[in-house]
Protein backbone atom coordinates (compact mmCIF):
# COMPACT_ATOMS: atom_id res chain seq x y z
CA UNK A 1 0.00 0.00 0.00
CA UNK A 2 1.27 3.18 -1.13
CA UNK A 3 0.54 6.33 0.99
CA UNK A 4 1.20 10.30 1.06
CA UNK A 5 1.91 11.94 3.97
CA UNK A 6 2.59 15.47 4.35
CA UNK A 7 2.05 15.98 7.83
CA UNK A 8 4.47 15.48 10.89
CA UNK A 9 1.74 14.51 13.37
CA UNK A 10 0.70 11.58 10.94
CA UNK A 11 -0.06 8.81 13.79
CA UNK A 12 2.16 6.11 11.39
CA UNK A 13 5.10 9.08 11.21
CA UNK A 14 4.77 9.46 14.94
CA UNK A 15 4.76 5.81 15.82
CA UNK A 16 8.09 5.56 13.62
CA UNK A 17 9.33 8.22 15.04
CA UNK A 18 8.92 6.75 18.47
CA UNK A 19 11.37 3.62 17.41
CA UNK A 20 14.43 6.22 18.58
CA UNK A 21 13.60 5.43 22.13
CA UNK A 22 14.96 1.65 23.24
CA UNK A 23 11.57 0.87 24.86
CA UNK A 24 9.63 1.74 21.83
CA UNK A 25 11.69 -0.52 20.29
CA UNK A 26 11.44 -3.62 23.06
CA UNK A 27 7.90 -3.30 23.43
CA UNK A 28 7.21 -3.53 19.08
CA UNK A 29 9.92 -5.21 18.45
CA UNK A 30 10.84 -3.35 15.96
CA UNK A 31 13.80 -0.67 14.87
CA UNK A 32 14.41 1.47 11.90
CA UNK A 33 17.64 2.39 10.10
CA UNK A 34 18.02 4.46 7.26
CA UNK A 35 19.82 4.55 3.68
CA UNK A 36 19.48 3.57 0.26
CA UNK A 37 22.25 0.74 1.46
CA UNK A 38 20.35 -1.19 4.05
CA UNK A 39 17.27 -1.42 2.38
CA UNK A 40 18.20 -2.55 -0.83
CA UNK A 41 19.94 -5.03 1.05
CA UNK A 42 17.18 -5.77 3.12
CA UNK A 43 14.82 -6.26 0.18
CA UNK A 44 17.58 -8.72 -1.64
CA UNK A 45 18.24 -10.40 1.31
CA UNK A 46 14.36 -11.35 2.25
CA UNK A 47 14.62 -9.31 5.47
CA UNK A 48 11.58 -9.24 7.84
CA UNK A 49 10.66 -5.35 6.43
CA UNK A 50 7.49 -3.97 7.87
CA UNK A 51 7.84 -0.48 5.66
CA UNK A 52 9.70 2.00 3.92
CA UNK A 53 9.62 5.54 4.23
CA UNK A 54 11.20 7.61 1.29
CA UNK A 55 10.79 11.35 0.37
CA UNK A 56 8.44 12.06 -2.43
CA UNK A 57 11.34 13.30 -4.85
CA UNK A 58 12.42 10.21 -5.18
CA UNK A 59 9.58 8.50 -6.48
CA UNK A 60 11.79 8.24 -9.81
CA UNK A 61 14.58 6.78 -8.08
CA UNK A 62 14.93 3.23 -9.37
CA UNK A 63 15.06 2.06 -5.83
CA UNK A 64 11.23 3.06 -5.70
CA UNK A 65 10.27 0.28 -8.40
CA UNK A 66 12.15 -2.39 -6.51
CA UNK A 67 10.25 -1.04 -3.07
CA UNK A 68 7.14 -1.23 -4.81
CA UNK A 69 7.44 -4.91 -5.50
CA UNK A 70 7.01 -5.92 -2.10
CA UNK A 71 4.63 -6.48 -0.28
CA UNK A 72 4.55 -3.82 2.61
CA UNK A 73 3.74 -0.47 3.49
CA UNK A 74 5.41 2.26 1.40
CA UNK A 75 5.28 6.09 2.86
CA UNK A 76 5.88 9.02 0.35
CA UNK A 77 6.48 12.10 2.93
CA UNK A 78 7.57 15.48 2.80
CA UNK A 79 11.18 16.74 3.19
CA UNK A 80 9.93 17.94 6.48
CA UNK A 81 8.61 14.80 7.88
CA UNK A 82 11.80 12.68 6.85
CA UNK A 83 13.92 15.01 8.76
CA UNK A 84 11.17 14.31 11.56
CA UNK A 85 12.01 11.04 11.39
CA UNK A 86 15.74 10.60 10.81
CA UNK A 87 18.28 9.46 12.87
CA UNK A 88 21.44 11.53 10.70
CA UNK A 89 21.87 14.45 10.11
CA UNK A 90 22.32 14.12 6.01
CA UNK A 91 19.46 12.09 5.42
CA UNK A 92 19.65 10.01 2.18
CA UNK A 93 15.49 10.18 2.15
CA UNK A 94 15.23 7.11 2.57
CA UNK A 95 14.26 5.25 6.05
CA UNK A 96 12.91 1.31 6.94
CA UNK A 97 11.16 0.04 9.66
CA UNK A 98 12.37 -3.82 10.56
CA UNK A 99 11.27 -6.62 12.33
CA UNK A 100 13.79 -7.61 15.14
CA UNK A 101 15.34 -11.00 13.59
CA UNK A 102 15.97 -13.55 16.17
CA UNK A 103 18.69 -15.91 14.76
CA UNK A 104 19.63 -18.74 17.40
CA UNK A 105 23.10 -19.42 17.10
CA UNK A 106 24.30 -22.23 14.45
CA UNK A 107 27.41 -24.36 15.96
CA UNK A 108 28.14 -26.49 12.97
CA UNK A 109 32.02 -26.67 12.81
CA UNK A 110 33.72 -24.12 15.66
CA UNK A 111 32.18 -22.23 18.61
CA UNK A 112 33.67 -18.83 18.32
CA UNK A 113 31.77 -16.57 20.39
CA UNK A 114 32.06 -12.92 21.12
CA UNK A 115 30.88 -11.36 24.85
CA UNK A 116 30.64 -7.91 24.61
CA UNK A 117 30.21 -6.28 28.19
CA UNK A 118 28.62 -3.09 28.58
CA UNK A 119 30.27 -1.44 25.61
CA UNK A 120 28.60 1.86 25.34
CA UNK A 121 29.63 3.37 21.62
CA UNK A 122 27.06 2.57 19.10
CA UNK A 123 29.18 2.76 16.29
CA UNK A 124 31.96 0.26 18.13
CA UNK A 125 29.09 -2.57 18.76
CA UNK A 126 27.95 -2.41 15.15
CA UNK A 127 32.05 -2.48 13.94
CA UNK A 128 32.13 -5.66 16.40
CA UNK A 129 28.97 -7.14 15.10
CA UNK A 130 30.32 -6.89 11.56
CA UNK A 131 33.57 -7.99 12.20
CA UNK A 132 32.54 -10.90 13.81
CA UNK A 133 30.23 -11.59 11.03
CA UNK A 134 33.37 -11.61 8.51
CA UNK A 135 35.72 -13.40 10.54
CA UNK A 136 32.89 -16.35 10.93
CA UNK A 137 32.19 -16.39 14.29
CA UNK A 138 29.06 -18.59 15.38
CA UNK A 139 27.22 -15.64 17.87
CA UNK A 140 27.50 -12.37 19.53
CA UNK A 141 26.64 -12.62 23.33
CA UNK A 142 25.56 -8.71 24.90
CA UNK A 143 26.12 -8.32 28.20
CA UNK A 144 23.43 -6.30 30.19
CA UNK A 145 24.25 -2.92 30.27
CA UNK A 146 25.62 -2.82 26.82
CA UNK A 147 24.28 -0.25 24.04
CA UNK A 148 21.35 -1.33 22.63
CA UNK A 149 22.19 -3.43 19.71
CA UNK A 150 18.82 -2.01 17.72
CA UNK A 151 19.48 1.53 17.83
CA UNK A 152 20.01 3.24 14.22
CA UNK A 153 23.74 3.72 14.81
CA UNK A 154 24.63 0.36 15.52
CA UNK A 155 22.30 -1.22 12.92
CA UNK A 156 24.32 1.02 10.52
CA UNK A 157 28.06 0.28 11.94
CA UNK A 158 27.15 -3.14 11.74
CA UNK A 159 26.40 -2.71 7.84
CA UNK A 160 23.48 -5.60 7.02
CA UNK A 161 25.24 -8.28 9.40
CA UNK A 162 22.72 -7.23 12.16
CA UNK A 163 20.05 -9.63 10.51
CA UNK A 164 22.52 -12.54 10.10
CA UNK A 165 24.62 -12.57 13.27
CA UNK A 166 23.02 -14.43 16.04
CA UNK A 167 22.59 -12.22 19.19
CA UNK A 168 22.43 -13.45 22.91
CA UNK A 169 21.14 -11.52 25.34
CA UNK A 170 22.36 -12.17 28.72
CA UNK A 171 21.74 -10.45 32.02
CA UNK A 172 25.54 -11.07 34.24
CA UNK A 173 28.55 -11.93 33.92
CA UNK A 174 27.97 -15.41 35.72
CA UNK A 175 24.98 -16.21 32.88
CA UNK A 176 27.52 -16.35 30.35
CA UNK A 177 30.11 -18.34 32.21
CA UNK A 178 26.81 -20.91 32.45
CA UNK A 179 26.33 -20.71 29.21
CA UNK A 180 30.04 -20.81 28.25
CA UNK A 181 30.39 -24.34 30.22
CA UNK A 182 28.01 -25.40 28.84
CA UNK A 183 29.09 -24.99 25.34
CA UNK A 184 32.26 -26.15 26.32
CA UNK A 185 33.74 -22.94 25.42
CA UNK A 186 37.43 -21.52 26.68
CA UNK A 187 36.74 -17.65 28.06
CA UNK A 188 39.69 -15.54 27.59
CA UNK A 189 40.22 -12.06 28.68
CA UNK A 190 42.10 -9.34 27.66
CA UNK A 191 44.33 -7.85 30.29
CA UNK A 192 46.61 -4.89 30.14
CA UNK A 193 50.21 -5.99 30.70
CA UNK A 194 49.29 -9.40 32.12
CA UNK A 195 48.00 -12.78 30.38
CA UNK A 196 49.86 -14.09 26.93
CA UNK A 197 50.25 -12.34 23.79
CA UNK A 198 47.15 -13.12 21.46
CA UNK A 199 48.99 -14.94 19.18
CA UNK A 200 50.39 -17.50 21.30
CA UNK A 201 46.75 -18.20 22.59
CA UNK A 202 45.35 -21.48 21.43
CA UNK A 203 42.12 -20.38 19.10
CA UNK A 204 41.47 -23.34 17.52
CA UNK A 205 39.32 -25.53 20.62
CA UNK A 206 35.47 -24.32 20.90
CA UNK A 207 36.26 -20.83 22.48
CA UNK A 208 34.86 -16.75 23.45
CA UNK A 209 36.45 -13.90 23.99
CA UNK A 210 35.19 -10.82 26.32
CA UNK A 211 35.22 -7.25 25.27
CA UNK A 212 34.91 -5.05 27.94
CA UNK A 213 33.52 -1.50 28.02
CA UNK A 214 35.87 1.30 26.71
CA UNK A 215 36.77 3.25 30.02
CA UNK A 216 36.44 0.18 32.22
CA UNK A 217 37.81 -2.40 30.43
CA UNK A 218 35.84 -6.02 31.34
CA UNK A 219 33.92 -5.93 34.54
CA UNK A 220 36.02 -7.76 37.56
CA UNK A 221 32.89 -10.37 37.74
CA UNK A 222 33.60 -11.46 34.24
CA UNK A 223 37.81 -10.92 34.98
CA UNK A 224 37.26 -13.84 37.89
CA UNK A 225 35.40 -16.34 35.08
CA UNK A 226 38.78 -16.22 32.44
CA UNK A 227 40.18 -19.40 31.49
CA UNK A 228 42.53 -17.30 30.48
CA UNK A 229 44.12 -13.94 29.73
CA UNK A 230 45.37 -12.28 26.87
CA UNK A 231 46.51 -9.10 25.85
CA UNK A 232 47.90 -7.30 22.45
CA UNK A 233 51.70 -6.71 22.65
CA UNK A 234 51.85 -2.51 21.43
CA UNK A 235 53.74 0.17 22.20
CA UNK A 236 54.77 1.48 25.06
CA UNK A 237 53.90 5.16 24.76
CA UNK A 238 50.57 3.77 23.31
CA UNK A 239 47.68 3.60 26.18
CA UNK A 240 45.08 1.48 24.52
CA UNK A 241 43.58 0.38 21.32
CA UNK A 242 39.89 1.51 20.22
CA UNK A 243 37.56 -1.34 21.61
CA UNK A 244 36.32 -2.60 18.29
CA UNK A 245 39.64 -2.14 16.66
CA UNK A 246 40.89 -4.62 19.75
CA UNK A 247 37.99 -6.84 19.12
CA UNK A 248 38.08 -7.09 15.52
CA UNK A 249 42.28 -8.03 15.79
CA UNK A 250 41.91 -11.32 18.32
CA UNK A 251 38.48 -12.59 16.06
CA UNK A 252 40.90 -12.47 13.22
CA UNK A 253 43.47 -14.10 14.70
CA UNK A 254 40.92 -16.88 15.40
CA UNK A 255 40.20 -16.85 11.94
CA UNK A 256 43.72 -16.85 10.53
CA UNK A 257 44.30 -19.78 13.52
CA UNK A 258 41.26 -21.77 12.23
CA UNK A 259 41.93 -21.04 8.26
CA UNK B 1 47.15 34.61 31.89
CA UNK B 2 43.87 33.84 33.31
CA UNK B 3 41.11 35.71 31.91
CA UNK B 4 36.73 35.58 32.42
CA UNK B 5 34.77 35.78 29.31
CA UNK B 6 30.96 35.62 29.08
CA UNK B 7 30.32 37.08 25.86
CA UNK B 8 30.15 34.76 22.52
CA UNK B 9 31.38 37.94 20.61
CA UNK B 10 34.47 37.75 22.40
CA UNK B 11 37.31 37.88 20.14
CA UNK B 12 39.29 35.58 21.39
CA UNK B 13 36.16 32.98 20.86
CA UNK B 14 35.45 34.11 17.86
CA UNK B 15 38.86 32.99 16.70
CA UNK B 16 38.86 30.10 18.78
CA UNK B 17 35.19 28.89 17.13
CA UNK B 18 37.02 29.52 13.67
CA UNK B 19 39.17 26.22 14.20
CA UNK B 20 36.21 24.53 13.12
CA UNK B 21 36.97 25.21 10.04
CA UNK B 22 39.55 23.44 8.29
CA UNK B 23 41.16 26.93 6.38
CA UNK B 24 41.59 28.60 9.72
CA UNK B 25 43.25 25.44 10.98
CA UNK B 26 45.47 25.61 7.86
CA UNK B 27 46.30 29.73 7.93
CA UNK B 28 46.96 29.28 11.76
CA UNK B 29 48.59 26.11 11.85
CA UNK B 30 46.70 25.03 14.88
CA UNK B 31 43.70 22.78 16.11
CA UNK B 32 41.15 22.40 18.80
CA UNK B 33 39.65 19.64 20.77
CA UNK B 34 37.74 19.02 23.72
CA UNK B 35 37.78 17.13 26.72
CA UNK B 36 39.64 16.13 30.16
CA UNK B 37 41.98 13.89 28.54
CA UNK B 38 43.26 15.09 25.89
CA UNK B 39 44.14 18.45 28.52
CA UNK B 40 45.60 16.06 30.64
CA UNK B 41 47.51 13.69 28.39
CA UNK B 42 49.07 17.14 26.53
CA UNK B 43 50.53 18.46 30.27
CA UNK B 44 51.74 15.43 31.10
CA UNK B 45 53.49 15.15 27.81
CA UNK B 46 54.23 19.04 27.01
CA UNK B 47 52.12 19.11 23.70
CA UNK B 48 52.37 22.71 22.44
CA UNK B 49 48.97 23.84 23.55
CA UNK B 50 48.33 27.71 23.29
CA UNK B 51 45.39 27.90 25.72
CA UNK B 52 42.51 26.12 27.44
CA UNK B 53 39.24 26.89 27.46
CA UNK B 54 37.15 25.70 30.79
CA UNK B 55 33.62 26.47 31.93
CA UNK B 56 33.53 28.75 34.90
CA UNK B 57 32.43 26.12 37.24
CA UNK B 58 35.04 24.06 36.90
CA UNK B 59 37.54 26.27 38.61
CA UNK B 60 37.60 23.87 41.35
CA UNK B 61 38.44 21.07 39.78
CA UNK B 62 41.72 19.45 39.97
CA UNK B 63 42.58 20.19 36.75
CA UNK B 64 42.64 23.75 37.61
CA UNK B 65 45.56 24.19 39.29
CA UNK B 66 47.74 22.03 36.81
CA UNK B 67 46.65 24.42 34.15
CA UNK B 68 47.14 26.96 36.15
CA UNK B 69 51.05 25.42 36.51
CA UNK B 70 51.24 25.80 32.88
CA UNK B 71 52.38 28.74 31.28
CA UNK B 72 49.62 29.77 28.77
CA UNK B 73 46.63 31.24 28.24
CA UNK B 74 43.27 30.19 30.61
CA UNK B 75 40.05 31.26 29.75
CA UNK B 76 36.89 31.45 32.29
CA UNK B 77 33.74 31.19 30.13
CA UNK B 78 29.92 30.25 30.86
CA UNK B 79 28.24 28.18 29.90
CA UNK B 80 26.99 29.57 27.05
CA UNK B 81 30.08 30.49 25.33
CA UNK B 82 31.46 27.03 25.70
CA UNK B 83 28.83 25.46 23.92
CA UNK B 84 29.18 27.95 21.25
CA UNK B 85 32.73 26.97 20.88
CA UNK B 86 32.86 23.66 21.30
CA UNK B 87 32.80 20.29 18.79
CA UNK B 88 30.42 17.95 20.42
CA UNK B 89 26.81 17.71 22.05
CA UNK B 90 27.97 16.74 25.09
CA UNK B 91 30.79 18.88 25.87
CA UNK B 92 32.86 18.47 29.60
CA UNK B 93 33.44 22.32 29.48
CA UNK B 94 36.91 22.11 28.46
CA UNK B 95 38.62 22.72 25.44
CA UNK B 96 41.77 23.14 24.40
CA UNK B 97 44.04 24.77 21.46
CA UNK B 98 47.00 23.28 20.32
CA UNK B 99 50.01 24.15 17.68
CA UNK B 100 49.95 21.48 14.99
CA UNK B 101 52.66 19.10 15.46
CA UNK B 102 55.54 18.36 12.93
CA UNK B 103 56.93 14.85 14.02
CA UNK B 104 59.25 13.60 11.55
CA UNK B 105 59.09 10.13 10.76
CA UNK B 106 62.19 8.21 12.39
CA UNK B 107 63.37 5.36 10.59
CA UNK B 108 65.65 3.41 13.18
CA UNK B 109 64.68 -0.42 12.76
CA UNK B 110 62.00 -1.40 10.06
CA UNK B 111 60.74 1.15 7.49
CA UNK B 112 56.69 -0.12 8.43
CA UNK B 113 54.26 2.68 6.98
CA UNK B 114 50.24 3.41 6.78
CA UNK B 115 49.05 5.17 3.34
CA UNK B 116 45.61 6.64 4.07
CA UNK B 117 43.87 7.28 0.73
CA UNK B 118 41.14 9.59 0.93
CA UNK B 119 39.24 7.88 4.03
CA UNK B 120 36.08 10.45 4.85
CA UNK B 121 34.97 9.34 8.18
CA UNK B 122 37.04 11.41 10.84
CA UNK B 123 36.84 8.49 13.12
CA UNK B 124 38.25 5.45 10.61
CA UNK B 125 41.21 8.12 10.19
CA UNK B 126 41.62 8.83 13.72
CA UNK B 127 41.76 4.87 14.81
CA UNK B 128 43.77 4.07 11.79
CA UNK B 129 46.71 6.76 13.31
CA UNK B 130 45.65 5.23 16.76
CA UNK B 131 46.22 1.68 15.60
CA UNK B 132 49.42 2.51 13.80
CA UNK B 133 51.15 4.30 17.16
CA UNK B 134 50.06 0.98 19.16
CA UNK B 135 51.47 -1.24 15.83
CA UNK B 136 54.57 0.37 15.86
CA UNK B 137 54.35 2.04 12.40
CA UNK B 138 57.22 4.79 11.57
CA UNK B 139 54.34 7.12 9.92
CA UNK B 140 51.12 7.83 8.87
CA UNK B 141 51.09 9.30 5.17
CA UNK B 142 48.10 11.30 3.90
CA UNK B 143 47.14 11.29 0.32
CA UNK B 144 44.98 14.81 -0.73
CA UNK B 145 41.37 14.00 -0.84
CA UNK B 146 41.48 12.94 2.94
CA UNK B 147 39.51 13.97 5.62
CA UNK B 148 41.35 16.85 7.60
CA UNK B 149 43.89 14.95 10.38
CA UNK B 150 43.11 17.78 12.53
CA UNK B 151 39.33 17.81 12.85
CA UNK B 152 38.32 18.38 16.75
CA UNK B 153 36.61 14.51 15.59
CA UNK B 154 40.30 13.01 14.61
CA UNK B 155 42.10 14.23 17.13
CA UNK B 156 39.35 12.69 19.29
CA UNK B 157 39.47 9.19 18.17
CA UNK B 158 43.14 9.08 17.50
CA UNK B 159 43.04 9.47 21.47
CA UNK B 160 46.48 11.97 21.68
CA UNK B 161 48.41 9.47 19.37
CA UNK B 162 48.07 12.73 16.53
CA UNK B 163 50.79 14.22 18.74
CA UNK B 164 53.19 11.66 18.77
CA UNK B 165 52.81 9.93 15.45
CA UNK B 166 54.61 11.29 12.34
CA UNK B 167 52.45 12.75 9.59
CA UNK B 168 53.31 13.18 6.04
CA UNK B 169 51.05 14.86 3.41
CA UNK B 170 51.12 14.00 -0.01
CA UNK B 171 49.00 15.16 -3.40
CA UNK B 172 49.19 12.23 -5.38
CA UNK B 173 49.49 8.39 -5.67
CA UNK B 174 52.72 9.11 -7.64
CA UNK B 175 54.57 11.04 -5.31
CA UNK B 176 53.89 8.31 -2.72
CA UNK B 177 55.20 5.96 -5.20
CA UNK B 178 57.96 7.92 -5.69
CA UNK B 179 58.56 8.47 -2.01
CA UNK B 180 58.04 4.67 -0.95
CA UNK B 181 60.87 3.71 -3.74
CA UNK B 182 63.31 6.37 -2.60
CA UNK B 183 62.64 4.70 1.13
CA UNK B 184 62.88 0.89 -0.40
CA UNK B 185 59.63 -0.01 0.75
CA UNK B 186 57.39 -2.51 -0.60
CA UNK B 187 53.66 -1.48 -1.83
CA UNK B 188 50.75 -3.47 -0.41
CA UNK B 189 47.52 -2.92 -1.69
CA UNK B 190 44.24 -4.46 -0.40
CA UNK B 191 42.28 -5.89 -3.41
CA UNK B 192 38.59 -7.97 -2.39
CA UNK B 193 39.35 -11.61 -3.79
CA UNK B 194 42.16 -11.37 -5.22
CA UNK B 195 46.21 -11.36 -4.29
CA UNK B 196 47.42 -13.11 -1.26
CA UNK B 197 45.75 -14.07 2.46
CA UNK B 198 47.54 -11.13 4.33
CA UNK B 199 48.93 -13.45 6.80
CA UNK B 200 50.92 -15.19 3.93
CA UNK B 201 52.36 -11.80 3.15
CA UNK B 202 56.19 -11.08 4.00
CA UNK B 203 55.99 -8.00 6.37
CA UNK B 204 59.43 -8.12 7.58
CA UNK B 205 60.81 -6.21 5.51
CA UNK B 206 60.61 -2.35 4.87
CA UNK B 207 57.11 -2.23 3.79
CA UNK B 208 53.86 0.72 3.48
CA UNK B 209 49.87 -0.56 3.28
CA UNK B 210 47.45 1.26 1.68
CA UNK B 211 44.06 2.09 3.32
CA UNK B 212 41.69 3.15 0.83
CA UNK B 213 38.61 4.98 0.98
CA UNK B 214 35.16 3.70 2.76
CA UNK B 215 32.96 3.40 -0.51
CA UNK B 216 35.03 3.52 -3.39
CA UNK B 217 38.29 1.47 -2.08
CA UNK B 218 41.96 2.50 -3.18
CA UNK B 219 42.11 4.70 -6.36
CA UNK B 220 42.92 2.88 -9.71
CA UNK B 221 46.59 4.97 -9.51
CA UNK B 222 47.46 3.44 -6.15
CA UNK B 223 46.07 0.00 -7.45
CA UNK B 224 48.78 0.55 -10.66
CA UNK B 225 51.83 0.79 -8.13
CA UNK B 226 50.98 -1.69 -6.17
CA UNK B 227 53.77 -4.46 -5.49
CA UNK B 228 51.53 -6.98 -4.03
CA UNK B 229 48.03 -7.49 -3.38
CA UNK B 230 46.59 -8.62 -0.58
CA UNK B 231 43.39 -9.75 1.03
CA UNK B 232 41.56 -10.24 4.50
CA UNK B 233 39.72 -13.65 3.87
CA UNK B 234 36.14 -13.56 5.42
CA UNK B 235 32.84 -15.20 5.34
CA UNK B 236 31.62 -15.19 2.06
CA UNK B 237 28.22 -13.97 3.43
CA UNK B 238 29.66 -9.98 4.32
CA UNK B 239 30.96 -7.49 2.06
CA UNK B 240 33.78 -6.13 3.49
CA UNK B 241 35.16 -4.77 7.22
CA UNK B 242 35.06 -1.31 8.21
CA UNK B 243 38.25 0.51 6.68
CA UNK B 244 39.55 1.26 10.13
CA UNK B 245 39.46 -2.29 11.26
CA UNK B 246 41.10 -3.57 8.00
CA UNK B 247 43.99 -1.12 8.53
CA UNK B 248 44.44 -2.53 11.83
CA UNK B 249 44.28 -5.83 11.05
CA UNK B 250 46.90 -6.12 8.96
CA UNK B 251 49.18 -3.33 10.95
CA UNK B 252 49.18 -5.61 13.47
CA UNK B 253 49.83 -8.64 11.72
CA UNK B 254 52.64 -6.90 10.56
CA UNK B 255 53.67 -6.43 14.24
CA UNK B 256 53.35 -10.00 15.13
CA UNK B 257 55.32 -10.86 12.20
CA UNK B 258 58.30 -8.49 13.34
CA UNK B 259 57.74 -9.40 17.34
Amino acid sequence: MIKEINSVDNINIKSIAKLHQKKYRDAENKFICSGFNIVEEAIDNKYDMECVVLREDLRKHEIFEKIMAQNIDVFLVSREVMKKISDTENTQGIMAVFKKPNNLPKFSERKRLTVVDRIQDPGNLGTIIRSAAAAGFSAVIIVKGTVDVYSPKVVRAAAGTIFRMPIVFMDSAECVSQYLKEQGCKLFVTKVDSGISYYDADFKADMAIVIGNEGNGVSDEMTGMADEFLNIPMSADVESLNAGIAASILMFEAARQNS
